[in-house]
């Protein structure tokens, strides 16, 4: 599926996030993107992609020969920016669709625990891995916050193959002293800290630069780290300001109680009693933390966030599924909070981000009926929330998410199926879009959002090299 | 597609609901289904193919050389029942997936409308009817309660088309007689009545017997028709016992109070100002209705619905999208109203019954964040709704819907994909279900409900005729 390094000219339509509120489309532009993969100039304006070489390339210093161009067939097509799944669990991937009428805290016992565990084994989770990652990609997804699992081989392993499969990511070896069950904890918050240091060096030892795969600190949640162990990764953040960190955060209401009973104010110094303040006060509250979920937040939690410059991953297929609640985005975006989109694989029944921006749009209609009309997203909102809003949240702002010059060619080409005369033959591979012809681009852009899948991705690039192509 | 009657064996594992709570697996089983389409064996318990067709060809009096046998290639195959819409506009496909912010009312006047009075124009109803057709045969819908347009010669064809393609349907013309433009309503209340005559009898003269294709009674909704029109269509109704009638219930806030305006209990003689009442008022409650959405229905409402026998198509992709409400159908069920399930295009946005059930499971999970843990419906339920319950509603429960002797074959063969050791290759056809081989039949129904898609359903069978076949 690699492709050497080699300069790229991509011309036709490409659509993107300018704000929250407006996509950009462009049409009839070309795009260069150099063998570093790098976005070196965007020119609309070009009858055909022949004339743009011709105008483009001397402006380069690049020889026809040297560059490879990939123009779209037609008015269905289009380039759209990578998708950032900002939170999903690598190692829960088999489970997809597996969660019965459970919530968050009997699901971990009854469907999570066991399968992470069992991916000790080598074999099984090289199995895992590959599928989700292939997978993932598949759906658009070009940058990934994954958890692995409390192993550190396997995490490494998971990092390897992203690496390989060139897709860009940051793994988690998942850290949790207490709460699950003994076959599967780490056995002191020593030795969760050794755990992480291994994982951490394996993974800048096979990307020393980032390029691609980045390590990320990633305390599965409060209720299973004990406060030494929250508070030696709160020191490790501290003495690494150049990692990321995850974690989760007011999923559900059971677990909320449980943070308030396991670290009172008195145990942590913190002001009060809320969530947010516990990891704050263990110095993990920071501009580079990833929040998952936020479906409770007080008031004053979102602020303390906001002021802390913390993201938030909405995870809506997440929290439909497993019961957790329906998270207010436009509040948490009014309140400062900078958001994107998980599929939290496998509490999120999909690996596709594109469901789970359908699906925030639909969440953000159930929190509407609550009486707040405003609180629906459109969907120019959750295709931004995907895009540029989850560059955001995972560290890579300006540097992937959109069509401009300096950032990373991350993309997906997208293609939309076209019904005949006949309203007949039509390509199955087409997918469940359906273009009459008589509709706006603003119209087809809502079609794929609401009918869309991984037919519709024709071909994916990472930083300039192309990872996945269909084969229809 | 079309295949000659004969008689066939079906062998493999099928699935389908036994009751609303509880799916029934029959693996190493046959069905045989004569020429005409009816089941007239399920026998479990045959090693293969063979030994079932060795056992019960004599006994059905059957030489080998006249049956057709379709055997499930492996373990991740199965039979299931088609899906049966209960509520969709044939008409509105183009609009899938276009519906902005809007709510019910505007979103008639500024999306609906128009479109439905373009299929004035043959070219673009045959257009958009083929197309609606297959692509609801892909998703193995083998029977679809339609509403079509206004216009009787496109009414007419949507039928003329279901016949052909040989898709099970109920079609309705659109009869509204005010609130809409004035470029697409019926004249008057006589002008609507002559019109619903003349489709009924060019329906009932295409399928004398009613094989596949039935005309349904269609006032609109009670706001878009006056008083006249309403009795004389309940008068019609009481004339024709045998006939169907399809209309929408209680589906927006804005509506319902607009029903109270138009339809005072002083102008009709009903008990009370209730939008069900205004249907019984007129006749038109009754156990041949098929009601859409009911989101808000009173107690009082329910109780009505339940002693009238009328049944109800839940919408939960559309009442989501257009942010009407979300409906409590375990309450409804409860209340001893039978529910179906409507992918309601295009107030919903997809043309998938598997898309409809999975958000049923969705909504019904944001039913019990308000408190109410039992709304939750199961993998179990949403697929009763889509079979079983949705037969009943549509007036054909005991003749599809499930495998029982006497019944019709209405079904689908479902494939799922399967992961292979490296977690590789794969064919992409497969879709979206991953089975990794160590998942329980029910953890694959679960799988399949929520990733499944077109790709799965790999064969459709109405009434014994294959109608639909993947190429891939």
């Amino acid at each position: 599926m690699a492709t050497p390094p080699k300069n790229k000219l991509f011309f036709g339509s490409f659509v993107h996030s300018k704000t929250l509120a407006e996509l950009e489309y462009l049409h009839s532009t070309a795009i260069a993107v150099d063998a570093t993969g790098k976005i070196v100039a965007v020119e609309p304006g070009h009858a055909t992609a022949a004339a743009a070489a011709e105008a483009l390339l001397p402006k380069l210093g690049w020889a026809a020969g040297d560059v490879d161009t990939v123009a779209t067939k037609s008015d269905s097509h289009f380039f759209f920016p990578g998708f950032i799944d900002t939170h999903l669990h690598a190692s829960q991937y088999p489970n997809v669709g597996i969660f019965g009428n459970s919530t968050l805290l009997d699901w971990l016992n009854t469907y999570t625990f066991p399968l992470e565990a069992s991916l000790a084994d080598p074999a099984k989770a090289r199995k895992v891995y590959t599928r989700v990652i292939r997978k993932t990609l598949a759906h658009g997804t070009t940058t990934a916050a994954y958890y692995a699992t409390v192993d550190v081989s396997s995490t490494n392993l998971l990092a390897d193959l992203c690496l390989a499969a060139g897709q860009r990511a940051l793994v988690g070896r998942v850290c949790m002293d207490q709460l699950s069950p003994a076959y599967y904890r780490d056995e002191s918050p020593a030795a969760a800290l050794a755990s992480t240091l291994a994982s951490i060096a394996h993974i800048e030892s096979i990307d020393p630069s980032a390029s691609l795969v980045r390590p990320v600190l990633t305390p599965r949640f409060a209720p299973s780290c004990s406060a030494p162990l929250l508070k030696g990764l709160g020191a490790l953040a501290a003495d690494r300001p150049d990692l990321p960190i995850q974690t989760h955060i007011s999923e559900n209401k059971n677990e909320i109680a449980l943070v308030k009973e396991l670290f009172p104010p008195s145990s942590t110094g913190a002001p009060d009693d809320s969530y947010s303040s516990v990891y704050d006060a263990f110095g993990l509250l920071t501009e580079r933390t990833i929040l998952a979920h936020g479906v409770h937040l007080s008031e004053v939690e979102a602020e303390l966030i906001a002021k802390r410059g913390a993201k938030v991953s909405h995870c809506p297929c997440s929290n439909s599924a497993i019961t957790s609640g329906a998270a207010r985005v436009r509040w948490l975006i009014e309140k400062g909070v900078t958001c994107g989109l998980g599929t939290d694989m496998s509490g999120g029944y999909s690996p596709s981000v594109l469901e789970a921006a359908r699906h925030a749009a639909l969440v953000s209609r159930h929190v509407a009926m609550g009486g707040d009309d405003k609180a629906k997203l459109t969907v120019e909102e959750v295709l931004y929330l995907a895009t540029r809003g989850g560059a955001d949240v995972v560290g890579l702002g300006g540097r992937v998410g959109a069509f401009e010059v300096g950032m990373e060619w991350d993309a997906q080409l997208v293609g939309l199926g076209t019904v005949d005369a006949e309203g007949g033959a039509v390509e199955e591979e087409d997918g469940n879009v359906d273009v009459f012809g008589w509709e706006t681009w603003e119209e087809r852009i809502a079609k794929w959002v609401y009918n869309g899948d991984d037919r519709n991705t024709r071909k994916v690039w990472v930083k300039g090299r192309l990872v996945h192509e269909r084969k229809g």
